[in-house]
């Protein structure tokens, strides 16, 4: 199985596809790419209708779209492990995933993910709302499974939202007390930890996704 | 289950998972509100974390978002064949749903669904390209299903992709013959037509969706 991922640094899609394989022990090839560049498009465009990462091949099959690895990886080789297996959480974190995935464009525009940075952004009243509705759902996931994934055991939906806590991390977002517990529990993860060490190694730089004044 | 949904004349989430509720004839109760109103806020604030249709209650349970709503659905009362069953052609499938779930920003402001309106708009080029890419879609897919659905059977992706065929239809985006041939489909199908006859009956103006030129 090989998973096509963009810079470590910048690419959120990338994450919560490489995140979900690499937590549950799925051994797989990383092709990484560097984003913005013609090498990038050109290693896409001849196996892959879109030309975007994170993009998967596995033997015969493609999947592209970071929700759809997920559900892919879940159904394939998971036997539904990467849900909650009770049916009422397993739809409440649907919903949050799904709503991850259509939403929060404000925050995702304005709050590049940028791992190696720690800036200062002036946000829009959207972006504010956006990093509001995100505290709330990791608080009320905290009440729930305190120090701990957002459904007890880690599942998709820890993996859509890890890009926004790399964010809140990067732009210093000062978040309730249990919703900083949720990030915690993510950034002291091992796996996570081994991403954003390959982060810190690479050095291109991606010129639109550079927001925000440098804090010393 | 009662399914909240907003205008059928602009409402593109609601749908998406009404139309999967209807075409597999699951019974449910539609509570129709509409959109930005005080009521509705009212409505769905003391129900649901997001205030946003659809939104379903099913005894205990509830689902928010228009493809969580629809992995729900298919979960709990399908049995899975709500998605193509071939292993390959699910994990193409869920690729175009969630690929449409988080894309095609530009085609979504500059053409919202309006159904009762003939309208012209003057496109930016990323609009275009979201149009180009999704009349690939549809024509590869008539391809391999002639005069069908995109997998063959009606599946989640017929249902996310519905509302682009009203929009394609409201402002008279030229398309291939091949994706033309599946908007017709679409078009022809008795619960659509009726989704779009209660469209037709409703007189609620939002204006934020109303873009563009009258034709005649
Ligand atoms: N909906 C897709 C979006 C993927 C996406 O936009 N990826 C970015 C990198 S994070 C990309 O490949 N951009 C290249 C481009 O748009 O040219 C997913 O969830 O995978
Ligand atoms: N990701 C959600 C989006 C739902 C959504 O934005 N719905 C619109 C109506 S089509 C809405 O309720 N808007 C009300 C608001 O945003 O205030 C889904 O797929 O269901």
């Amino acid at each position: 199985m090989q998973l096509f991922i963009g810079n470590k640094n910048y690419s959120t899609w990338s994450l919560r596809a490489w995140y979900l394989l690499s937590k549950f022990n799925i051994s797989f090839t990383e092709l990484q790419l560097v984003l913005d560049t013609p090498e990038f498009y050109e290693a896409l465009k001849s196996k892959f209708p879109v030309q975007k990462v994170p993009a998967l091949i596995d033997a015969e099959l493609i999947v592209w779209d970071s929700l759809a690895i997920c559900e892919y990886i879940n159904d394939a080789y998971l036997n539904g492990a990467a849900w909650p297996s009770e049916i009422a959480q397993r739809a409440k974190a649907r919903s949050l995933a799904a709503e991850m995935h259509s939403g929060f464009a404000a925050l995702r525009n304005e709050m590049p993910m940028n791992i190696r940075a720690n800036r200062h952004v002036e946000l829009s009243e959207q972006a504010k709302k956006d990093i509001a509705r995100i505290d709330e759902i990791f608080s009320a996931q905290q009440q729930s499974y305190p120090n701990a994934w957002l459904f007890g055991e880690f599942s998709i939906v820890d993996a859509m939202f890890a890009p926004v806590v790399l964010r809140f991390k990067t732009y210093q977002v000062e978040l309730s007390h249990a919703a900083q517990a949720y990030c915690q529990h993510v950034l002291s993860c091992p796996v996570m930890q081994s991403w954003i060490s390959e982060a810190l190694k690479e050095t291109d730089i991606v010129d639109c996704d550079e927001a925000g004044e440098e804090i010393n």
